[in-house]
């Protein structure tokens, strides 16, 4: 597991498609479900007619600790849910990374916002290394 | 038009269905499809039997300005596509609010990237204007 700037990311030995397949349902056993899926090759393929490899962007969300975010603070759904990446990098690897909610919550300004921040990054890492 | 902490949001005279189709429009005018679409309340309600007043997550994109945002950094799909919501709020006013990309972009750290979330910053208020 490798700590980025603003991500979780680990590789994972198997397809892209392996991966959003096994991500899904590693996502599923620590309560987050997968709500949104952009194919973001195929849409760059049919709008602009450009070949990416394969890049595909997963919105994840856990409903109790969603609800309880939006009680606190109403306007949280412009940075609800949590990205789930998988793509092909460079050196054609399979990379999944996931959003880290600490740096993502930074932009909220709010210091009780933190203890949800850090459950959910305990979730979205355990749903990661699982993978590993 | 009022800048938030981490958003641009105004009041809408119409239902939050209104706003929803009005603010896709807008956005498309500027060069944003909305590619992704949660609905909070209803999902609340199947996964937790809560009953919540309207509120949708709209994720939006420019695919030429995505593309290259991507193209400079890899990992920005953990960042996008850029949320608009729609719902009620507790003076049971209809409220529209995009996100505001400078902030959102700031948790990347990259000084390069500030153009883009400028554009975009630009863009999003336009739609959002429009509908003033």
């Amino acid at each position: 597991m490798e700590q980025t700037q603003y991500g979780m990311r680990i590789t994972f030995s198997g397809s892209p498609e392996e991966a959003e397949s096994a991500v899904t349902e590693a996502l599923k056993k620590v309560g987050f479900g997968v709500l949104t899926r952009i194919d973001v090759a195929a849409t760059l393929k049919a709008k602009l007619d450009i070949d990416k490899a394969p890049y595909v962007i997963l919105g994840a969300c856990n409903p109790k600790i969603a609800h309880q975010a939006l009680e606190m603070e109403p306007e949280l759904g412009l940075l609800l849910p949590c990205n789930v990446i998988v793509y092909h990098d460079k050196a054609d690897r399979t990379v999944i990374s996931a959003i880290d909610p600490g740096e993502m919550l930074s932009v909220v300004g709010r210091d009780d916002m933190e203890t949800i921040a850090a459950e959910v990054k305990a979730l979205l890492n355990e749903a990661l290394a699982s993978l590993q």
